[in-house]
């Protein structure tokens, strides 16, 4: 009801305030006996922590975390697992003129209207903080998902003007983390760099795309009519921080497509069946089809620029938001980790929740 | 959890295949003493029916609707409203040669996967016929957003390569009504309506947008960090079938602005306060801050086509899949009134649950 | 949210007003492919009707109901199942006199506290016609418990001050319905209709208890730690109208017994374990733990009398509630296939949530 | 879905196992600007935590806990509120015999079984240490409930044989803190404290009976039909290790009486109404109706005694289980405050559930 929890079979619930003691979160449903390690949560949560590379903000949270309950010997026991991340790295000061002043496009002001109260330290609950807890849950999916042999990747394809242009489905991921940007194409990367770079020195930020893919998802997955799998995965996107838009399969592209063009045909694949084309995503009627599932996903620009900003206090008079902080001049390439565990965690929603017709 | 459900306080449940006795829908949670007028749902329920106009399916479906309960002397009294939709027009005939053949592109296949078994007449449950309860959902929503103030008012804004290119915050939605293909701009709805009827002597469909604006609701509404207000909406828009992608406020355009282009500046507005600009589309950390909201979503063609597409049957057999039938050359004329449905599920369904914090 | 709906894998929504056009439910999450027979559905819910002896209401109800969704072919198809049970025989004027009347120990002055707005025609919403939408949720259960062999057997085993003492462990529930009282010793069951008709002579009513026994029941159902069998169970059967109290397995006479005389000890049984005694009722730590689960529960005297009772209107002035309508002496005669219903339920819900850790 | 999870506006998650870091809960959906003062919630853990007094298990545990998310400068900010409560004196050793032997009446078993993996350690998820967590919720409900002036108590009222007969609407809780046994007539308190501290020395447990009232309750809570204020009283206590049984107001003492004895007759009060009687127990037709709201609940003897019992391991095997580790004789004392909590939980989360009406 208040917002905080995500999935049904897999429930994710997280707390926490950037400047408070900790953050974290609760995964309840998580299925007994699934290997648990640590360091794969650790690794996972090092992907998107800040201060990672010269294109990120320079704050330094090292995002320890500690499994407090749920795994018993290295593997989990049914019972709701616990996952606790320290805060360290608070340099409240940097926002303790932010009290009464309204950072424009940030959540300063809606939080004060819905709640009357806010915790206004670096943005409080609102802040993207707060994804490290949803990179940890989706470690833990990530754990299940490779029981069943189906990986989900996501990397960045677009900052700002440049644009990988290779098709999602030919997209080769083993080399997204082998820059900073998180394109797996070492050429655009580059360029990508820079344009941040370029961006950062202006004392700007600049929006962009991440898109991802989930090969070998079992069909069946998916709960019509209003839990269609892409759905729940435009839901669970749309919560990011900074997402203004999510499209699956051919996405806004089938506008001006026919139907004899767009219509995915059934063609024999061995023993089964696959289609021809993949413009439904892998996804038909809300459910998986056992063809790749992907879709992209558009980031706007960081908030927080370097540049002073008109704006007001919240009795309306005329005040001027400094930049202060360290903050970060393109989210996508600390996205790419969240992106994968928010789709990671409704894959194995769907997949807890399709057993039980089975 | 089987997915038949959305909304939390104003929760609306749909039943029924497009071949059986009926279809219809429970609303629990509809607040007490608000005046429904039957005449209003069965007016809502006309602008999505079949058999409308020349650019929509010959179908004949009446959808008449009958209140069942919750309702007592014009108003609602609290307890769940159920409205019945009887299904008239049933040729199953039509549908008799599909048992084995998989349509392209339709959830025939899926739905097999994942129940083994399916009411395969006109697509069962899949079929968009299941809207229709959406849409009598939709229209008690808006008795409740009437008292609010609050409009929900959507319109076709592109059709295949034809694109109405006024900004969505000066649309004039009061001439939606006042041509078939509801685009609020007579000179484009002209050639909209043109080039369907060109699609259809084809046999073939078309894609397109739907563009929808909320105006007048108050700040707070949304819930972070998973239920905001615009994840909940894009869920609802994306449940809709045939729809492949949602944005809201700059949406994809964002990925090029700078930071200090797409922030919206807060200014005084009499005694309150509002945004220079509204990239935000209203909405700001999942919150609404009180400016309009709005939001685009796009429209795959449909999959029925009048031409034959070749296909496999269930053991992989080559087939011939021929559409028969009556279907729509284009889906978005009427589906106006059901992203009208599904956006003020959402926002009645978020007003709601923002009233546990007063 | 609004209390019109119960189970989470196996959901059960219910709707209707006694005097309104029809009640019914929709069931969402019976699994695809189950027999359901209409025949089967009828039936129980004849069990429950009025009118069925000399010692029930002479209200008739036939309660003819029909499948509208989820069931093609005989089978479930996995979508949901709507049931509808149109109202025939609405007597209103019997109640017309009773709109600004507050009846003793009825809910017509907390719905309209709760409401401020309330259909009062025989209850409304809060008349024990709702029921009937039960017992018909609860016909799908038992069609599903009959795959796994599970058997839901309840009973009258009390009514006012005669007991039936058999254990509940050794009742016989094969005889319950050899008799109009539902009581499986037809000794016992000759002194209860005696006495109800007694009762029924001097225009009053009288309470009494249903016993429930679930056989065959494999361990693992029940998930701790709130949602635990027994207090799923116990919320089942406390929200039927009239019922007061709620023990299973030793109940209230555990209080009094010391921890080495209540453990159940484990032996050997086969090549499987079982429990020497069953003070448990068959669930520990809120798990099913194979044994049989058994529970009673204590309806109140009916509040309908037949005789003048001094009340108030709402503005507090004095008046006589007259009792007019056909109402019950006793209500657990048809209470019984009710307790069966909401038992089923719970038993299916769980059944279906267990599978996520298959 | 998992059930570790109760409450829909005011929703309380626990997590952690006796014997490993620590556990907890988070709280969602605590309005905002709430006073919660960290001394209070301690206070209420003290009132639980073990080796308060010779009655109870000599285990010491201090239960500190911090609030780690969800309050700013002493008041909740509408934000999920976490609690941790670190665990301290576990003495795994003590329960290190246990890995395969099947204690009677735990739930070493079925956990077993529902799992196929368990953390054996004092009982891991199913001890009633879980219930530290919970009380720290209900100490946050209170804070909540103070503002509305509703006040929630329970006390003991029976132990093995001894009976407090004081109606509960005459109890006066201001005693029930006086005495070790929670028993709010000393004379009576006296005569439990000998009985089981008679009832350790034999290595022996015994069960009681806990009394709950809740004063000042708002007419109008409660969500009819599944959601009754007393369906979901009756399962958030039975949720409560031990507990076997519940009944509201005239409870199982309802089967025999009549209509015309039972009934609660509508009277003035000043300018509002009340009842002459309250055999309804504050609840009428599921909605409290202003009166005071009382219960009553059965705990069974504690499973764990000094004795030793035959049982056998998880392979059928003959063993005896001896009685290891420090165990309370009777439970009831401890698990006032949980009552308490548990009944607080339920309460202020249908005041929140009420306000969608408003």
């Amino acid at each position: 009801m208040a917002g905080n929890s995500i999935g049904q079979c897999f429930r994710v619930t997280t707390f926490g305030e950037s400047h408070g003691p900790a953050i974290g979160v609760i995964i309840d449903g998580c299925p007994p006996s699934v290997e648990i390690e640590l360091d794969f949560v650790q690794n996972e949560l090092s992907r998107r922590k800040p201060g990672q590379s010269n294109i990120t903000t320079q704050r330094k949270e090292e995002d320890n975390c500690s499994i407090l309950s749920g795994v018993f010997e290295g593997k989990s026991t049914g019972t709701p697992i616990m996952i606790l991340i320290p805060n360290k790295d608070q340099k409240s000061k940097d926002y303790d003129h932010l009290e009464n002043k309204l950072r424009p496009s940030h959540a300063d002001m809606t939080y004060q209207f819905k709640y009357g109260i806010r915790d206004f330290r670096g943005g409080g609950r609102s802040s993207a903080r707060e994804t490290a807890a949803r990179v940890a849950a989706g470690a833990v999916a990530k754990c299940i998902l490779k029981q069943y042999g189906i990986s989900v990747n996501a990397a960045v394809t677009q900052v700002g003007p440049i644009i990988l242009k290779t098709d999602i489905e030919q997209l080769d991921f083993s080399k997204t983390e082998s820059n900073t940007v998180r394109c797996p194409d070492e050429a655009t990367a580059v360029k990508m760099e820079e344009y941040i770079l370029d961006i950062k020195q202006q004392g700007d930020t600049i929006g962009g795309v991440i898109s991802c893919r989930i090969n070998n998802c079992p069909s069946g997955l998916g709960e019509p009519v209003f839990d269609k799998l892409h759905a729940d995965l435009g839901k669970a996107i749309l919560s990011i921080n900074a997402v203004k838009a999510f499209e699956y399969g051919s996405g806004f592209s089938a506008i001006t497509m026919k139907g004899s063009e767009h219509n995915d045909l059934w063609i024999k694949d061995g023993d089964g069946l696959k289609t021809k084309t993949n413009y439904s995503g892998g996804i038909q009627g809300g459910i998986s089809n056992g063809m790749p599932i992907y879709f992209r996903t558009a980031f706007k620009p960081v908030a927080t620029i370097m540049k002073d900003q008109k704006s007001v206090d919240r009795s309306g008079k005329a005040s001027v938001v400094s930049g202060k902080g360290r903050h970060d001049p393109c989210v996508v390439p600390r996205a790419v980790p969240i992106v994968e565990a928010m789709a990671s965690i409704v894959i194995v929603d769907h997949l807890l929740r399709n057993k039980i017709y089975k």
